[in-house]
């Protein structure tokens, strides 16, 4: 089958790619694939991998263990564990420590013709969200899995730096707590975005230090990082949402003299987000940017890796 | 009065320091304080401070605003705060952004004959608890700062790193919650003494990675991070209890991945300590090393400055 294969820091699409065959998960047609963040680490060789990229996707089941399964449209958690060792039984199962993860670790991912995954990661999509929505779900689980780490109370001060795919999922989705939210945007349509939906966007320079409650970092990058820093009031919570390249030089006196909680956060829950895409409280269709079919996936890729793009979808 | 006085890094002892005199503040006649490790940071010049050095006492009023407090014996929280400010009204006092500290920042400390604090500062000690433990209220208060902003499950597996004067207090404390505590103690005399209160040690090598629900990091060394850090199981807290030398090289985009939670930890409740205290839940007078009179002070700065050494107290 067709497929985007990533081997040595080199992606290339390839037509001779074993169509997967796994008995006791379901084999799934996909409809639409989306870029992500971790995509391009992974082609830039953060992590190492082999394989068929790709881990955001909606599709539709035409081979599984259970009948009942066949036809349906679905989505997926990226990680498959193995239901047994301590953080499986400890409601920790997406750390897992024999996971393999869609596209990221050990398992082929969805920039095919088909994948595979159990079906205890399966949900089915309801039928009013279309295949663009739907194709969000995995990203916009991973938004929510703030609120599923800590409190955001109505009261609180919320910045979010940086507007990119995930964080317009995140300030959509921190707006319906209610909380006082400002995002930092540094492109004139990221801004756009937000406003379009109420989100109240702030400049750099008019971030006050030391007096936001919640600080979200999205940018993945030292900068971001030193703006949330300074952001955070004593006894904040600073929510780290983007990986970093390398490691990173931290002041940690200063977050033990003003108690800061720091969190990292990664995977979320998949029902709430297809049920907030169900209710419409969220619109991640305001981020696609461009749509290719999976035969010019390189040039997908291509566009996808433009400073500040926002979404491109892969299709069948 | 005689007093130990710091100025450009330079510790010295005084005859001629005046007595305060704040007339809105309690005078108090100091009966014991304790060298800590933030006193020996602040002679090696990690913070700026010029005035008498300490902050860890027990003492008796002698003058006061409110006469019924006159010749209680107390000890007393070293933030002295505005009260109006955005922290002070939502229960982040010792966050006060006007804040001044005993003996840390702008305000004298008690390697003194005489201090001054507000009277909402000051504790009353029960009668029951002497002088020697009572000087112990601060660190102990430090020490409860941990289960005041996380919660510690009886069933957690926590893992303390570092054994020292505060490491102690915290191994203490925490063996109440029933939790499944071990503690890294480098010293011999480290580990006999939490052994004797059976309290269980563990090796370097013995510390399974990634396995611990909470781990407390107290060495404030590099070391003690990156031990902490591989300790520290997906999901796990790890609790920075030490002020680091300068910045720390960290690698985020693991701690993200883990979703790991670290939180800065400083000044704690006094009146849980005291209880605690009052009840002998808790016995820190096991780590008194050596005793001076105040004109020793300097000598006894000496001692407290070695390595391993654990409390020593300075008399009136």
């Amino acid at each position: 089958m067709k497929a985007l294969w990533l081997e040595n820091n080199k992606i290339s699409l390839r037509d001779d790619v074993p169509q997967p065959q796994k008995p006791n998960e379901a084999l799934i047609k996909i409809r639409k694939a989306g870029i992500c963040s971790t995509d391009l680490e992974l082609v830039k060789g953060y992590y190492p991998y082999t394989g068929v990229l790709g881990h955001e996707f909606v599709g539709e089941v035409v081979e599984a263990p259970d009948a009942s399964w066949i036809g349906a449209r679905v989505v997926g958690d990226i990680n498959a564990v193995c239901g047994k060792c301590e953080a499986c039984l400890n409601g920790r199962s997406t750390h897992c420590e024999s996971r393999t993860v869609l596209g990221i670790v050990n398992r082929d991912g969805v920039f095919a013709e088909y994948t595979t995954l159990p079906l205890e990661n399966l949900h089915r999509v309801p039928d009013s969200v279309p295949d663009k929505m739907a194709v969000f779900t995995e990203p916009l689980a991973a938004a929510l899995e703030i609120q599923q780490q800590i409190q955001i109370k109505p009261t609180d001060r919320v910045l979010v730096v940086g507007a990119g795919r995930l964080g317009q999922l995140i300030s959509q989705t921190l707006a319906l707590t209610g909380c006082d939210l400002h995002v930092l945007a540094r492109h004139s349509f990221q801004q756009n975005l937000l406003t379009a939906r109420g989100i109240r966007i702030i400049s750099a320079e008019n971030i006050q230090p030391r007096k936001w409650d919640v600080v979200v970092e999205v940018t993945g990058s030292p900068d971001g990082f030193n703006i949330a820093r300074t952001a955070i009031r004593p006894r904040g919570t600073l929510v780290l949402k983007s990986t970093y390249k390398g490691d990173m030089s931290v002041n940690f006196s200063s977050i033990v003299v003003d108690e800061i909680n720091i969190v990292g956060s990664r995977c979320g829950p998949f029902e709430p987000a297809l049920r907030l895409m169900e209710k419409r409280e969220v619109d991640p269709t305001v981020l696609i940017a461009e749509e290719y079919a999976l035969g010019d996936g390189i040039l997908a890729f291509e566009k996808a890796a433009k400073s500040g793009m926002l979404k491109v979808l892969v299709g069948a």
